[in-house]
């Protein structure tokens, strides 16, 4: 089975230490987690606990940083699309999280510019509205309004444009093909946009912490090439792993095929369909045998995105890992109980969404850090 | 002796006819100089009367528009420079020329991005600066300031970013590799500049007309292959010979031989020291000879910068031609002569550059046209 990660293609079942090893990044071990637990008063997320978030580089560096009061920013962004699914939640969770017991500053990039650029098929008005929609999204996920600046690339441009062509002035064609896998019939607008992703980066004279998946990588390595050059650090990253798809443990989610993935705005209905048939089971075909042999978790979609996301109880997920491989609960029971959890879930989501529309203004406008960053150019 | 134009190298004694040929443009013949006339109650501004502006795409269908009401506008530019000298004036003064016979807008680029991006020496800080040096230059050449907005890319890029990226979208490396000739070591700011320099052809629905250096051809070439699929027109273009550099009848001026210039900034002593010293004399070694066979016009620069720019009496240059290819003038005569001449021009120049101090607001921002175009987003 052949393992692409690209910043835009996800394919084959992903062997994580590869990744690493591939990527030339480092494992996310014990004695960082202790190190983080013991800044953060004890508290670990469960994406840290479980291994979700896997790989950094870095990191260790922002941790001492923070300890010496020198402090850090993060910054994560979002391709808008038409709706987002749950895998798109897990770098903003995890930053929501960061947010909250580092009491830093969040950047997010919603990136207009490149979808329509690189999509034949999209125009600049479909990618500017769903920038909208996706932005209330993010907000949902409960960030501090004055210190997160949520801005869209056709917006911000005049003010971050002076760093971008300072960035697009240190990195040739050669480079950027190698890195993203351009060739001679790319558009000569995505070829300039890694000067956008890269500039964000550099909003702080900071170090700079990105939590995103490890696709998006490439950008990153040519960040730290030249960031200190122009005077900035070289960017930290943490990288999450990818929420299985429904449809089997391989791969990422996909809004081409709607059946892999749960859309923040199914209604209950649909979540209950989607999973009941859907989801890739690591149950035995019947129920005797199931309760004779057990599951096999490592393939078992609905138990994988409880364990990823939904069930934050370690002593539940334990149970229910435990209980499910020795065949005493039956696959459709885990899936009931994943759609109840991810129906509470997305109803909590969906309030917190209507209640973003008030807040819209402020994260990308009038709120603390918002105000600031309109203020000034980056240079 | 090789003759190569592109947006960066004029070497060579050109052939213009050969360059029409080359581009693939039309001749200015007298016909169209006719129609021009014919609309502008017989006014012809000295550049057209003497072929100085010589080829143009489109100029038959941009005068067809003004009769019919449709009406144009005017786009020119300038990549900014520690100082302009006479060449880089000839496309400003033909364009306020047009400006004033037809009544029309007219939009200035000032590619300070561009210029950074495409210089290892030079600073944004320093293209920034020039740029604002520059605009002085060019609203000295006596543009209406309600109907001209001069703006720097880093300042006005927000509003014109959305065509800019649709532009990017149509143009792949291949197009602007070949165009341009970049390569994989171009960076990719300045593989992405190009759709910064065809979007103020798109500032409004009508015909673009372009006084330039047919040097900025490819750029228009691109342009032409895609505006109207984004439901714009085809862009226009005057194209001007070169004005000889002091030095010698080929090529072009340029700020690395200091020799083979005047700036618009030399002092009365130096021009007349530049004059006698470096201007190319098409005339005989002795006074003797010169009386017996007379100037050679053809490359004798005094003469032609007279002819090209600085003497619009019809009359006296043809008198000046007549009495110095006989002999009855001497090479010292007519470098006095434009000596004259042009310390004339450049101390009314430097007085309407001082009072341009005062007028660069209305240019950039609050003259009529300005303040349209800060209110409106280009796409």
């Amino acid at each position: 089975m052949s393992n692409t990660v690209t910043p835009w293609e996800v394919k084959g079942k992903i062997d994580y230490d590869k990744l690493i090893e591939q990527f030339g990044t480092q494992k996310i071990d014990e004695p960082l987690i202790k190190e983080i637990s013991d800044l953060t008063g004890g508290k670990l997320h469960t994406m840290l606990r479980r291994g979700i978030f896997f790989s950094h580089r870095d990191l260790n560096l922002i941790l001492k940083d923070y300890s010496d009061g020198k402090n850090f920013f993060l910054y994560t962004g979002r391709a808008p699309s038409l709706g987002m699914h749950i895998g798109h939640l897990i770098p903003f969770v995890f930053t929501k999280w960061l947010q909250d017991v580092f009491k830093v500053n969040v950047y997010i990039e919603v990136t207009d510019d490149e979808k329509f650029m690189r999509n034949p098929d999209y125009s600049l008005d479909q990618t500017m509205q769903w920038s909208i929609e996706n932005i209330l999204d993010i907000i949902a996920v409960g960030f501090d309004p004055d210190r997160t600046f949520i801005f869209q690339d056709t917006e911000y441009i005049k003010n971050m444009y002076p760093v971008s062509i300072k960035i697009a002035k240190k990195l040739n064609f050669s480079e950027v093909r190698a890195t993203f896998g351009f060739d001679n019939s790319s558009n000569i607008g995505i070829i300039f946009y890694p000067a956008l992703q890269i500039a964000p980066t550099m909003f702080e004279k900071r170090r700079c912490l990105i939590p995103a998946g490890i696709d998006q990588d490439p950008y990153w390595r040519l960040q730290r090439d030249i960031a200190e050059s122009l005077g900035y650090y070289k960017a930290a990253q943490i990288h999450s792993k990818f929420l299985p798809p429904l449809t089997g443990p391989e791969g990422k989610m996909s809004s081409s095929s709607p059946e892999s993935a749960i859309y923040l705005s199914d209604d209950p209905k649909t979540v209950r369909k989607k999973i009941m048939k859907y989801a890739f089971s690591g149950g035995q075909a019947t129920a005797e045998l199931q309760r004779k042999l057990g599951a096999d978790l490592s393939v078992d979609v609905p138990y994988q995105w409880l364990y990823y996301f939904f069930e934050e109880d370690d002593e539940k997920i334990k149970k229910i890992g435990e209980e499910y491989s020795t065949g005493r609960i039956l696959t459709g029971e885990i899936k009931e109980y994943l759609a109840d959890k991810l129906n509470r879930f997305l109803e909590e989501h969906r309030s917190r969404r209507e209640e973003a529309k008030e807040l819209i203004k402020e994260f990308k406008y009038e709120g603390k850090l918002a105000k600031e960053m309109w203020s000034k150019t980056i240079v």
